[in-house]
């Protein structure tokens, strides 16, 4: 480590409380982008993003409204021309605290609890947010930022990023950069850094059936009238063969065979199968047959129920035969899958196997692109080595079972390559009740953004 | 028509509009009998039943607590010791009032609208209950109460009766009688008298599945672990054959072929495959092969989904792999179906096909058996010249889709038959939103009790 970084990480290591603080500021704002009753919520966390961008310096500070929840662009660019322009990626927003009666504190309350600190967003992404603001702090408060950078921050990422794709076209001059660091994605574990090189694409659908126009007696129509619900779990249920294929016509066809040398590498992560159960306390796994979990995770397509409702759910008993059953299904795709050919799909799927005796309708929540980086670049080597420099070890690589769309938007728009890295751990319950983020490795995790930055920079 | 009924009649008619205000008062209490919050609301319906029983001067009106929601009991045993003794039952406690956005008014502010009431439990069986109070009211206030009567009014029909079967074996002498009329069936048309003659047995459960210990983000985990709502939907799935047939192992084995004779009466009766239509509002039917739907509903056994639920299933998406999944499931049953048969099955159902991915648990919510009726008895008959004294025609015999547990209770324990009649229809929206009752129907019901209960001591 050469003595400049030094100054920034020492800098790093005396505000680490107030960083804290500043992290559970945000966490306080409940910016569920899903919820329509978050509106407000949702643009006092844009405020406060935009806050601590003002707070750096930034030569511009833009609150950009769009469709639904706006997008945050900070720029500073007195670098030099010859440093390279670094973008700067994040989400605001967060996923619904549901179920709320599982967390141990309130989602929206962060506490701490030993080394981590619990709330709503804590991990995902508002921790990874403020430990790129404050790597950018510790290097401009010490011995200055050594590149240029842009931020976007963008609130509907947790929703499938509907109205990012278009804000990158119509902003594409304001948004140009030599690279972008999407710190996004997470570690195998507190030991392991890790980078990520891919990430699948998502399409997410609401699937609504209707069978009787208004709820029935199960006793006065039971036997007459195709229930709903029973169709529903019926077409569900034949969307997986035996072999825990997916069977929508035509899904594997774009879908490239895992390489071996990519197996290799999927299989040198420390992801077995204890791993899964363990992470997930299920009493099995299961996928699709003939692949690891890792490999089903990272490199296979698949297709999940996120939701179930029909008919009576209270306590006791009500015998209704529903009018109604709904579900959410989203498929995780791997590259070369489209999601717009997915959604086809499922409407053939439902063509060809859903019984006369419903009306269905399919409502399109996300249609995401998978993602593939490029290892071989120089901006991956680098922040390689700038992990090695912190944690003492080198990086893993692998590639990542979720989404984040920014990635390919920026790829097929931008032009560029995007950096995949970010310091959750598996056991951040990310999405879930008690999601936490781990304090030392967050700690590292602004370390390495300062070493990588100057890296970039030639220090 | 003699003219002693014909003043009690008059009665009735004069009367009418107070019948009907008094319907209004017990609609507007909200007795919901699965909802724990609704104690004190089930505690003031009982106390409004007894009050109605006290002002028709019973020489006894009690009040017995049970387990869950009490017991109304009432007698008036002046009519002599030659006159029968007529036990007549009915229960105080309505379904749930959801989907509360479904109601073109609100559930429990009754609203006329026509020639009818709108409210939950209007028909489903309050109506049903002031019909039966009101014909002995219009006796005992001109003519005089011709025959001995015991009220039985119960606040856990809804909820599949848990703790009348105990009630009534508690209580054997008290309820002695020589025969039991349950106006908790219905008429097939306004223009149709119907004596219902069987009535299915129910079992009603809970399926609670669970994978991982805790929600999963859907990206990091789909692919590797066993999804709960998808095990769920294909338990469900494969609970009927691709014939409509249930698959519980043994289900059918004690289910007797309908004669002859049955489906000969039951294609009497004018609910064919329009019908059903009709009232469902569904694009088609389906159900068992080989049976028309009246014969499915009245004679064949059923199972049906109630309820699912599972992750999430608010407005928009979340990428959540659920920990947990349920549905609410109820068989109808047919005679010689026992209910603890039907929940072994269930278990050994679930003990084949569940695969070892995910954990469960059954959770009973009733068990009643069905029930069929002598048709050969001559308070049969008499109910039978009765409805053709009120309609003009006679009534048809069904058998019913739908399930009175007390029906099976009274044969068993107190050794006489039971009259099903009852005045609702079709159309009254049972157990879904915008229930309500047929107000000239109403009246028709009151009028035939009257006439029905003169007959029955010979007048």
């Amino acid at each position: 480590m050469t003595n400049q970084p030094s100054k920034a990480l020492d800098y790093a290591q005396r505000n680490h409380d107030r960083f804290v603080e500043e992290l559970e500021q945000f966490v306080r704002i409940p910016s569920i982008s899903t919820d329509p009753e978050a509106k407000q919520d949702m643009q006092t966390a844009a405020q406060w993003v935009a806050d601590q961008l003002r707070s750096l310096n930034m030569n511009e500070v833009k609150i950009y409204p769009t469709a639904r929840h706006p997008v945050v662009y900070g720029q500073w660019l007195q670098a030099g021309a010859d440093k390279p322009i670094v973008l700067i990626y994040g989400h605001y927003d967060v996923q619904p605290a549901e179920p709320l009666e599982k967390w141990n504190s309130q989602p929206f309350t962060p506490t701490k609890r030993g080394d981590n600190l619990y709330g709503r967003g804590a991990s995902d992404m508002k921790g990874q947010v403020i430990a790129s603001l404050k790597a950018i702090e510790a290097l401009m408060r010490t011995t200055g930022l050594p590149v240029n950078v842009k931020f976007l921050f963008e609130g509907e990422e947790e929703i499938g990023s509907p109205n990012l794709e278009a804000f990158i076209r119509a902003h594409k001059d304001l948004l140009a950069c030599d690279l972008a660091l999407n710190p996004d994605t997470g570690m195998i574990g507190a030991d392991t850094p890790t980078i990520t090189y891919g990430l699948r694409g998502l399409a997410y659908f609401e699937l609504r059936l209707t069978g009787p126009d208004h709820d029935l007696h199960s006793g006065s129509y039971g036997g007459a009238v195709h229930n709903p619900a029973q169709v529903l779990c019926e077409l569900i249920a034949s969307m997986h063969d035996d072999q825990g294929r997916v069977t929508l016509p035509g899904f594997y066809d774009p879908v490239k065979p895992l390489s071996d040398e990519e197996r290799r590498e999927l299989s040198r992560l420390p992801m077995d199968e204890a791993f899964y159960l363990k992470q997930s306390g299920a009493p099995a796994l299961k996928g699709e047959a003939g692949y690891k979990p890792i490999e089903r995770v990272g490199g296979r397509p698949t297709l999940e129920v996120n939701g179930l409702l029909s008919g009576f759910t209270g306590e006791g008993s009500k015998t209704v035969l529903p009018a109604k059953a709904m579900a959410k299904i989203s498929m995780r795709l791997v590259p070369d899958q489209d999601p717009q050919e997915v959604h086809q799909q499922l409407l053939q799927y439902l063509e060809q196997n859903a019984p006369e005796t419903v009306r269905w309708e399919v409502i399109t929540l996300a249609s995401n692109p998978a993602s593939l980086a490029d290892l071989d670049i120089p901006a991956v080597k680098k922040l390689s080595e700038a992990m090695q420099t912190v944690w003492g070890k080198r990086p893993v690589f692998r590639r990542d079972g979720g989404s984040v769309p920014v990635v390919a938007h920026i790829k097929q728009i931008l032009g560029v390559e995007t950096v995949n890295t970010g310091f959750s751990l598996p056991d951040d319950n990310l999405h879930g009740p008690n999601e936490k983020i781990h304090l030392p490795t967050f700690l590292k995790g602004i370390d390495t953004l300062i070493v990588y930055l100057n890296s970039l920079a030639g220090r």
